[in-house]
């Protein structure tokens, strides 16, 4: 289907925020998981914000898509937790720090201070490291899976990922001319760097951890890579050429379809 | 020797900018090592700022404590060069953010606006991350003392180590009394968490990366804790029970000494 032919959109599609009961018991899963590695313990001045911090941030559906990812190459959903949070408490530090930026202009209030939040962002990055470090097994046989885990996490979120998106983000409300072509042309690189690039980290690195082929791990890349991009486009009234990135992101469970594999969850990620 | 009875300081000491001439050539190896893995390229709105980041922030002695202990334990210095590495971004995003947090007082300039010190600082972390993943060789030998550091910088750095004692550390400064006694016990927690913490992890790492026993990596942690505690102490003219932390930090030197290994090289971090 052309960009052209594409037909309207359907409802659920103009709400960003995932509400699919798949994508909430995943979610569910990985927010107990960080709930019992990070109690509410003294000192309470570090452990409350970072509670505070980690779960008030908007829900994305990157971490969740992580377990799916590593479901669909048969493996446990419990083999790519420590991803997925890692992925969240990074996500959850990009969000208090786009905060951050904010606090010249209209900064909405939330308790803590200015410095509560760039120290408590921090702290959750590293921690989400060393949660997969943490992660190995006694014999030593997920070593390799999870340090190709930690550099595919580091690129994302990282200088050339989405620290250069909130840059870029940034930069471009400060000059906002929303009906500027190179306005719109900027905004998709920085839905590139931020919900696609996140998107298709969380999937191939739930294919890593779940044993994935070569092939299985770049192909839910370009799904997750796929599900984002209509994910960031939509929430910013992007809506060109919208269907063919559905389109794109289907024709990759096509792969996993042709060899029987249930792609019935991860499928739903299309449509949030 | 007991505190009461400890000799006036020798005027080195009293110097905390490093400068001997073996931390010089460490640090210099260290430099050029992280100036090879990160080219000044495209985009230069996001490689300028890390290189200013990175190479502008004051100095310390702990990224070369890691290389002269991987040595010490019979490593080469470049096994330990992405811990190193590592160790270095963390404290030149701690002292960026630190930066920050004066934002509403004097903050002298820099040429980078704030948004770029917090997001440049967000990106050079998770890049520590990567270059110790990517250290692991081919045959995945050395995976588990790469974990195994990953887990130790985490702590280190996170939100019960380093991130503590900035909090802290800004919290005192805008209650300061020196002379309360409470405050005095506060700044004491601040350079075990800031100073003796990194140290520590750096000391630790570098024997871990090195091949060190066990014995090795707990005794070389002792003494960079010392060496750590010493320095921070002597920086903020607490210098209360220096000559104590000298003699401690000394004595883990006895048991390598005592193997017939040449202690030369690491006892200078004693006097910085």
């Amino acid at each position: 289907m052309s960009a052209q032919a594409r037909p309207p959109f359907p409802a659920q599609l103009t709400n960003p925020a995932p509400h699919h009961p798949h994508w909430a018991s995943l979610q569910a899963d990985i927010e107990a998981h960080l709930k019992q590695t990070m109690p509410l313990k003294q000192p309470h001045e570090v452990f409350n914000p970072m509670h505070h911090l980690v779960f008030s941030a908007p829900r994305t559906t990157v971490p969740a898509l992580c377990l799916a990812a590593c479901e669909l190459v048969g493996g446990h959903r419990q083999e790519a937790m420590p991803a997925a949070s890692a992925l969240l408490l990074n996500l959850a530090n990009a969000h208090a720090h786009e905060h951050l930026l904010l606090s010249d202009r209209a900064r909405p209030g939330d308790g803590y201070g200015a410095n509560i939040e760039l120290l408590t962002g921090d702290g959750i990055v590293p921690f989400g490291f060393e949660l997969l470090a943490r992660s190995d097994d006694p014999a030593h046989e997920k070593s390799e899976r999870i340090l190709r885990v930690i550099i595919e996490i580091s690129r994302a979120v990282g200088s050339e990922g989405l620290q250069k998106a909130l840059y870029m983000e940034n930069t471009l409300e400060d000059e906002s001319d929303g009906e500027d072509p190179r306005h719109v042309e900027s905004m998709r690189v920085v839905v590139e760097k931020k919900e696609g690039g996140m998107h298709a980290c969380g999937a191939a690195c739930g294919a890593v951890l779940g044993g994935g082929s070569e092939e299985e791990i770049e192909r839910l890349r370009k799904f997750g890579y796929y599900v984002g991009m209509t994910q960031g486009m939509l929430q910013r009234g992007l809506l060109q050429g919208l269907e063919d990135l559905r389109n794109l992101a289907f024709n990759q469970l096509q792969f996993f379809k042709d060899r029987g594999l249930d792609i019935h969850i991860i499928s739903t990620f299309i449509n949030f």
